[in-house]
């Protein structure tokens, strides 16, 4: 692997494909500098990235980073945004390969992730068949309740406030699932019901959410008890924790990080108990 | 391969390695919106890309493309930058496979190409050996003319002003160097002076260029002419043609789009008929 400097890296393939997702994070939409450090900024850019290469079942190998930024920002914040976009790579095996800087009047960071599928055949959108389990993995709404904790301009509590800054995707859990048989899969990165919907299109299928099998953690209860909001919105429409989400035969044996929240019956669409739920979707910052 | 609309796309890298290379492309440094259609920016924004990857000497496969855009921007602009980057692709045999899109202040294109190495070497930039020759193939200057002209409020010359919108990189040309022998080669992207200066610092060499040597076609003197400026500067200081420049050991028979117009020399630098070139780069718009 040659590191950045050149016009191109050239990294590692061995599986003979290569799995590539694009993601762009752009200021004042996917983070703000007063809630987050550029460091947070770096460590949720390549997660944002490298759970969509999780969530085909593969192993994130690579970032590449193109950053717009005004010439007033500090040399500091970049590299702080660069060890953090390092270290969330270097965590799991993963390496920041390439780059471009340019000028521009707002920051923007788009990351590239590339991933090894280990001879294993990637998880897709479209592979749900009636009769499924659902099943997700990773948390849920931490980082929309933190989300909400900062917007009405409190700073803790601090485990869902770095919930936002800084998510934890359960990246092994996405090359685990596929060993399991997940015959589809998407990382929950639009909200629960938003990506299901995306998996229940692609698959043909209507998939079956019962609220009572999610968990609500009394961390998010108490939140959601300051803040007057019902928690469960915050699991079922809250993005940016980097959850997987995924579709197993009946009967699979599925390891503790696993929770079964629901089945795959024919039809289509989301239902949460049976019934349409209002909000599609996750908001971002306006 | 997988479509784009799944977590991350699935790209075919028989040779066992991927070659990488993310570039952004900015409205108002890197293009305008008055000076270049939404179908130019398209070509444009990937012929930068994927000229990265034929200046390793490989084979552009595929693209990945963040879109940050305003609301406001009329759909049939996005329709036709992405027709625009399909078109670039197709045109040599490479496929659009995967994006995103978010919502942003000001227009920004992100644009990854991947690219197969066919089981060649990468010819990276630090492999200039003293005595090797250096060779360019592809436009000079046309951009940066067409650039000027623009620049001065003109529509014409065509040939110039097209160059600048739409640039025609020898991507053929790079894994054609590689099985030739090249031993260092780039694109160029920031101008040959500035780009030969990377290649010479990467290889711990001094690179001579012959002026006389450098073709400046007819056009490019008339333009120069016209606006009274020294074409040879456009030929020496412009980007955006993305040409290729490569080192070659002495002897090797090169076919006729190469041309010979320098040494390499023990030493540091890029001299140009013996004297450092006052600009060393390529101006991007303020």
């Amino acid at each position: 692997m040659l590191g950045p400097g050149d016009d191109a890296a050239v990294v590692a393939a061995p599986d003979g494909r290569v799995v590539a997702s694009t993601d762009l994070l752009v200021e004042g939409r996917h983070f703000r500098r007063d809630w987050s450090t550029a460091n947070d900024v770096g460590h949720k850019a390549a997660a944002r990235g490298m759970s969509d290469i999780a969530a085909m079942g593969a192993v994130p190998t690579a970032l590449l980073v193109g950053f717009a930024t005004p010439g007033t920002l500090p040399v500091q914040w970049v590299q702080d945004l660069v060890s953090g976009l390092r270290e969330e790579c270097g965590a799991i095996g993963a390496a920041v390969v390439g780059g471009d800087v340019t000028a521009a009047d707002g920051i923007t960071v788009a990351v590239t992730a590339l991933g090894d599928l280990q001879q294993r055949e990637p998880v897709t959108l479209g592979g749900a068949r009636v009769g499924d389990v659902v099943a997700v993995c990773g948390r849920l709404g931490w980082a929309a309740a933190g989300f909400a904790v900062l917007g009405r301009g409190f700073r803790s509590p601090v485990h869902v406030v770095n919930a936002h800054r800084r998510p934890e995707p359960p990246y092994a859990d996405g090359p685990g699932a596929a060993v399991l048989g997940a015959t589809a899969m998407t990382d929950v990165s639009d909200g629960l019901v938003a990506d299901l919907g995306h998996l229940a299109d692609a698959s043909g299928v209507r998939i079956e959410v019962r609220s009572a099998a999610l968990d609500v953690p009394a961390k998010l209860r108490e939140v959601g008890a300051a803040l007057n909001v019902d928690p469960l919105t915050w699991v079922l429409t809250g993005g940016d924790d980097y959850a997987l989400a995924a579709t197993f035969p009946r009967g699979t044996d599925l390891p503790a990080q696993w929770r079964i929240v629901g089945a795959v019956i024919e039809g289509d669409g989301v239902r949460v108990d049976g019934r349409r739920w209002p909000q599609g979707g996750h908001e971002h910052f306006r």
